[in-house]
């Protein structure tokens, strides 16, 4: 899924994304919430009205974001009391006002709110955490109900209410987790608090001990990951959906995923290239221009260059998921990794 | 003409130039020379191929950029020295020089290369300065038609090369400096000089004083200018070829073009309204999105602001210039400019 924090997936208009065939795209609940507002958003119809997407949208709760914030935020049973990024002003968020306004904003799916344990952190404080964030999943879950036969009465389409599995990096918590989760019966499960600093075995070993605790039947969500390798791993390990900003903000930073693996767009090794940024792929950014133009619009600081490199990344990482989609249907997916790791290295 | 200054049309790919169906574009021989360089424009096979443009491209000389750098160079008969605004690394521009840049570069029209007369200027500069643009016009074509003949020979498409007449805001110096450049049959004339802080009227009457001393058969070229009144203002003077960065850059600080005049996109007033930019505008901008979306990606500082933005100012500068010269073939200019006017306010 694209991310798109604030109702826009940076240097991509919808008509790219169409283009791109992107099925679904992401928005940040704490964000929008700040700016233009989630009342205003819903007066325009919700994020699909407001920023013209006809296809799925699903809004992170903003959890992320406002312990991210450090400073700025103190936690209680209640809920979460931040100050904005923007301008210093005092916000709560609980999980009753955070499912208003996932309501007001209208995605598809929406994500309870979690407390995203940071890492690293000692087992008590991750277990506290947990078990918060399961009670908070509980409190979402019932005001998501409420709210929901109002808004299907009033003739709008349903949302579908994701929890967020948390615990750290320690099995027992993970595990304990995704039962009392999946004790609520929601359409869909994912799994937080991954891609915060942990190591690659610490990730795997956690997909690996939460993903049987999932139900297969439903959309299986791993947050916030990840590299190209990082995607293959999850879906090895089970995982169905991922977000991540690395494809849209690595394209801002010059670095764009190839068939080969990286490329650093910004080197002066490409400066008199007349070949395409990746030969194996199809998009307009490999296909109409070459490496030489593209280093320049980097090295001048051409807005182009941040939309030609977005266009390849998105389209790298959509290929990417598809393609395993396929080999898993055809039953080669090993072939199909191999055939992968063949020409792509990284590291 | 779209102003390309570094080989891309700022937060346009070519292929939304195509799509608005942009006949010309602009390039600048200064900023070329200096990132990535004149000769390495040329192995990618000129300007042409380096941004895979395939209509016609248009190069200024550079001259105004260099004479803009104000402290950091000193003129001579010889030429120009000046310090790149980038590094303060020393350069020379002579006439001969920059016709070399600009065959390299490879664009289907180059413009000499002259000094730009600053506003105000006294008589005795403006004078001294004209006259030494006309040397340098002579040198120009001389150095011009020794390259060109090598290059027809290697089977390399020619290229136009179009004087620029000066002479700050004396009339007898403009028809002076028309007079002999027209001497030169070149197969274009640009009207140089103007845009640079003269009044209204100190322009108009430059362009009386000069067009009709320029030949009716061959382009008429007014450079720098300007906004939509302005653009009428030449048509109606007779100019047939204008280049500016005024709707590209205005569309960057939020300021877009509308049937009804210029909308200050950012302002709070539009953070409610779900209509379109321009309901007389059928870009993209206007048929997809509302003003209260293009208000927030203003305001929250997103990329898209500044695509929608230059996509739908560029869209209503093409279409202005297209309804003129309809309105020229059907004889009814005057119609149409009431018209124009009847809901186009500024100011």
């Amino acid at each position: 899924m694209p991310v798109g924090t604030q109702a826009t997936v940076k240097a991509l208009s919808q008509q790219d994304l169409l283009t791109l065939d992107a099925d679904i795209i992401l928005g940040n609940a704490y964000h929008l919430y700040l700016r233009p507002g989630h009342e205003r958003i819903e007066r325009f119809g919700g994020l699909h009205g407001f920023m013209n997407w006809p296809r799925p949208i699903l809004t992170d709760s903003g959890g992320f974001q406002v312990f991210s914030l450090q400073e700025l935020r103190k936690i209680t049973e209640e809920g979460v009391q931040f100050r904005s990024h923007l301008d210093g002003s005092a916000h709560l968020f609980t999980p009753e006002s955070v499912m208003e306004i996932e309501h007001a904003l209208g995605a598809d799916i929406i994500m309870a709110f979690d407390e995203c344990t940071p890492y690293p952190a000692t087992e008590e404080y991750a277990r506290e955490s947990m078990e918060r964030t399961q009670r908070w999943a509980q409190r979402c879950l019932s005001r998501h109900e409420q709210l929901q036969s109002a808004q299907v009465a009033a003739g709008r389409p349903p949302q579908a209410l994701f929890g967020i599995v948390q615990g750290g990096v320690y099995r027992q918590l993970r595990q304990r987790s995704a039962r009392d989760l999946v004790g609520l019966d929601l359409p869909g499960y994912a799994i937080g608090g991954l891609a915060v600093g942990e190591s690659r075995a610490e990730r795997l070993a956690t997909i690996e001990d939460t993903v049987p605790e999932l139900p297969a039947h439903k959309p299986r969500y791993l947050m916030g990951v990840g590299l190209p390798q990082d995607l293959i791993d999850g879906v090895v390990g089970g995982i169905d959906m991922f977000d991540c900003v690395i494809p849209t903000r690595n394209a801002r930073n010059s670095t764009l995923f190839t068939s080969t693996g990286r490329v650093r767009m910004k080197n002066a090794i490409h400066a008199d290239d007349d070949s395409p940024l990746d030969a194996a792929c199809e998009c307009i950014t490999c296909t109409q221009y070459h490496r030489g133009y593209l280093r320049h619009l980097f090295q001048t600081n051409e807005l182009l260059a941040l939309h030609l490199a977005t266009y390849h990344n998105i389209h790298f990482y959509l290929r990417l998921m598809r393609s395993m989609r396929a080999a898993i249907i055809d039953g080669d997916f090993t072939d199909w990794q191999q055939a992968f790791f063949a020409t792509y290295q990284d590291g």
